[in-house]
């Protein structure tokens, strides 16, 4: 089955202590879809500059993206820069500019409507929401947000994860929209507003779901060379949402499974700059992973 | 067969965000040795003072614990207290008062000294170097630190890493070791000195075997309140080695069960304050968390 994905459209300018990219593509709805391509067909909602070039579009169209609920804006794309510490995982942004993003109006084309499989990725929750609003047959719905809306938009945040299925954070994000420190109360609090599942994301060290009384702990692939961690936990999502789409199942072997080629992508997405690690992996090299994963695990 | 243990014996005064226990039971051998009984017969190797009492080593006796490895001194044990920050991971040290310990020499009982199994829980590298050398028909070798011994006496650390088996580290302690920022590559360079594995300990993110062609990664078991996370460690290397000892083996098939049984007895520690939680247990409790742990990562 297809699925939807919503989110940013973005150019990155990445700095890490070995490289540094100038304006090269990324945003949380590029990420996810070009992985979710790996299951099946993405059908993208984003906003973009003149500066998104046609060249810019066939590569996620040469996936089989479908991207006419891409609205092209006069200005500029939206634009980040930041700057990798030694770690690898902490980051400082050096720049954020909204451009054509800042007045971004999602409008699905009427087709994407009775899509069942929907990943909404981080934007404000108000057009979460109205994405939401304009969707027919939900069947499984995945969400994601971050620290920002959490401070500044929260009673909206709370009426979008009221209606989704699943909620995508970090441990952080977890603790300051609960207040918990124990991560695992925080994901049961998050629970009983509505979503079935909360999925929580830990960078090198794997991810989490929890809900409907399954609990799956998967540890990240052991990389060896984190080249640009930028657009991680964009695969991941993508990719869990696209493998549920593919099967068009949500119990919890399909789940789990989904998790696993979650974090599958999400390596090869880390091992290159921008979207590179995305576009050169085959369905081969994931299913390869995925067995060194399930082999990793096994006792 | 059966495993010797070196380390402290001590007395913690323990401090959480929410409650506060005086003068406790502990020390890395004391809670190595617990864990480990639950596998097979630990001897082990410490020093106590006068306020270690009979009744004291009842408690490591009646789990058929041989204290006969270890020496009164007129004194006071070993005494630490600590504090831990609210989210329970970070700590404080408020005293340390080596006491006897400060002129610990470890005697081996003769009858020790052809026993196959070693953990070399976290002492001085030159006493470690010691007990190794007082071995005469080591199969299996564990070996913990800190970061203080890595400070300040690298060269005996390194000659006793060379010498062991396996090295059981924190991601910072490995940083800290080798300069390496990339955790697996640091291992890689430990195991270059001798070691066949290294183990890196991640706390609340589980657990990862490296060697031998090996790689092994585990979650933590999720566990719904911790209460005290003194002693984790010392009881995931002590049921590490005791399951190690008790199936004899080495293969990639028991180092993984082992790290297992490590995971699941280092959740039950933290369950409680001191030993509290590790005394609790019988071997179907230890079963099956082990089983839950397998479900928890099956895919």
């Amino acid at each position: 089955m297809p699925l939807v994905i919503v989110g940013s459209m973005a150019f990155d300018t990445i700095e890490t202590p070995f490289a540094k990219r100038e304006r090269v593509i990324g945003g949380a709805c590029v990420y996810a879809s070009l992985a979710a391509s790996n299951f099946d067909t993405a059908h993208i909602v984003g906003v973009v500059g003149d500066d998104f070039t046609q060249e810019h579009m066939n590569i996620l169209e040469e996936r089989k993206i479908d991207t006419s609920g891409v609205k092209k804006s006069p200005g500029k794309s939206f634009f980040w820069a930041g700057k990798y510490n030694q770690d690898m995982k902490t980051r400082e942004t050096i720049t954020t500019e909204l451009n054509v993003f800042e007045k971004f109006e999602p409008e699905l084309p009427e087709k994407y409507r009775d899509i069942p499989f929907l990943f909404l990725a981080n934007i404000d929750p108000k057009l979460q929401m109205k994405v939401l609003n304009s969707m027919r047959r939900l069947k499984f719905t995945v969400c994601d947000t971050m620290d920002l809306w959490i401070n500044i938009k929260k009673q909206e945040l709370t009426e979008v994860f009221k209606r989704v299925d699943c909620v995508v954070l970090n441990d952080e994000e977890i603790r300051l929209f609960t207040g918990k420190d124990n991560v695992m109360h925080g994901a049961a609090e998050i629970q009983k507003l509505g979503p079935k599942y909360v999925i929580i994301k830990k960078g090198e060290h794997g991810s989490c779901l929890s809900g409907q009384g399954i609990y799956f702990s998967l540890p990240s692939y052991p990389v060896d060379n984190v080249v640009d961690p930028t657009g991680a936990g964009d695969s991941f999502a993508g990719a869990f949402t696209g493998y549920l789409a593919k099967t068009g199942k949500t119990d919890a072997a399909t789940l789990k499974r989904a998790i696993a080629y979650g974090n599958t992508v999400a390596s090869f997405t880390v091992e290159d700059f921008s979207i590179d690690g995305l576009l050169k992996i085959r369905t081969k090299d994931i299913e390869n992973r995925m067995n060194e994963i399930k082999k990793m695990v096994n006792f």
